[in-house]
């Protein structure tokens, strides 16, 4: 296996990424992509992970091939990586080699771990609902709902997308509308209504980097799943378990 | 009651400023300015702050309004605002409510607390001593000060502005001329000189986020009162008390 | 004494680099430089430092003077020096006057320790390997091994300068070749390899802030020395003892 990439920052970012909610977690290397699907330690959230072969300029493979990692360690490597350099990924033995193609030659290596867990199935959604915006809308919004409070109330109506949240004294809610920036397509007439817990949220709007535009999933007391993609290179996306009341 | 900002950094920097001193605090808004006056917990510093009704693009009261907020609640919500977002104070029952319309429109909502503390005057001081300089002069030399020791010493002639400190071992001294930026008015041709607390000064010169300008005025063994100003919009001063020895 | 710099970053960042290694330290004022060597208190690395008289724009002095000064406390006063001031140095009985000169007039005094330790000797050491590259490529190099492992290998043979280090899962190597930025000059064809501690190196290369080239110069489980120069104003150097194996 020898897969180089001359935009190291997917690799990097989407790493960087993951690992806030996934400690160890099984890439898997097929002809077309480098895959990855996890679930966090809480069972709260799927990372749901996709390098094409295309954003590669070397992608040499024989056979689909499992090799499970820990992200910190992988993170802290990828970030050595500067804007400029060639990365490649080697296998050698029970060892992930990554070489860094700079100013100078740089090499590390990383041991393959064994994981025992089973291979994440991703469930099949599907969502009345779906928006698409800019992060920086959705980046504000979950920081200005962060201050009050600890779960976010995500709402849609075919007009207007809103998301608030109701602290023990404050509460904060913000409206956005259709516009050039912010498409919303909602099924049917009504306002659908769903919960969601704003750290989680912190954690997966850090997709961000790696793509402008963001796309925004759910359905009332229902899974929330949220998109970042860049053409023919990658797709990061998460599942996200709904908050429910329990009176 | 509906007042709206065009520029939310006056309140904004002015909050985050105040609420570094004070926990909770009254507003009076009057027809003319929506104003604080209140001592910090220790009983050391009083901050006064006026916003004048001029800086509003609507500033719609009927009768002079009081209400208590937690400054720091407060503050997490202004640092929200953008520069070019619109803010807009709003009165609902017992909430203040307040608007941001950028490209999303966001709305907050604060419990007004009802504050038993009786109003606070504002003492009437004379100072012989007024020293009008740059933000950058004086909060240089309170860093200056700052390495050696706790309290710094303020003295003026005609000539000079000096600021001193004396640690156990080290010793600090800076000394500011008449010139361009520094204008000294002393009554009298004696040296005035009292001492006063670095830690507290330290909070104050975060005016200079308001004005690029500061007043210093002061008297032997009295209070300082250090002022920021924006012509026709706002007012942000601080009156400390002297630190006297005693021996 | 009176000695006064015109660009007080020369003796700014060098007080800031050494004061990572040594607390308290005897500068000795010759009528050639200001100098200073000193050990760490674990006595792995020696600081050599030498400004020369030419850096500054008044050196008179009228005998070798030695004076002690805790670096901590002069590292604080010097950070206050901003790049335009005037810094002067100047003794006076018990205390070292330091006055920075720009829009204000600022003087800090320092007293002056009595530091019983012994001179420092300068050992005599030979070196068979002199590298010389850019500061980026040490930096990065010593960053790069040090997310692996606690200590480091330098090696060289006439073509490439490796650093690299073994953790207890991962691995990580930089080869850096001859180039237009990285001399080596090795005496003889032997590989020469010899460890030391990333600790002690990460302190060590801020002496980059001085001077974009460094010269490295090592031999087989011998100590390195590690030089930042800038032509005729001043030389920071260590010397660091090698970790060598007990097996």
């Amino acid at each position: 296996m020898k897969l180089t990439l001359a935009e190291p920052r997917y690799l990097k970012d989407s790493v960087s990424v993951i690992s806030e909610l996934v400690n160890e977690a099984r890439f898997k290397i097929t002809p077309d992509a480098v895959e990855l699907v996890a679930m966090d330690p809480a069972n709260v959230a799927m990372v749901i992970f996709k390098l094409l072969s295309s954003s590669f300029i070397e992608y040499n493979i024989k056979e689909t091939t499992e090799l499970s990692i820990n992200l910190d360690n992988l993170k802290k490597i990828l970030r050595r990586a500067s804007p400029t350099d060639v990365l490649t990924l080697e296998l050698e033995k029970t060892k992930l080699k990554i070489t860094l193609k700079g100013r100078a030659t740089r090499t590390f290596s990383l041991p393959i771990l064994e994981l025992e867990e089973k291979e994440q199935k991703i469930p099949n959604l599907n969502f009345p609902i779906n928006i698409t915006t800019t992060k920086a809308v959705l980046d504000e919004a979950i920081e200005d709902v962060d201050i009050v409070a600890e779960s976010v109330s995500l709402a849609a109506d075919p007009e207007t997308f809103i998301v608030s949240a109701e602290g023990d004294m404050s509460h904060a809610q913000i409206e956005i509308k259709q516009s050039e920036d912010t498409s919303i397509k909602v099924e049917g007439d009504a306002k659908i209504k769903s919960r969601y817990s704003i750290e989680y949220l912190k954690k997966i709007v850090k997709g961000g980097k790696l793509s402008n535009n963001v796309s925004i999933m759910f359905n009332k007391d229902y899974p929330l799943r949220i998109e970042y993609k860049v053409i023919d290179k990658l797709l990061l996306a998460f599942i996200l378990a709904p908050r429910v009341d329990n009176d």
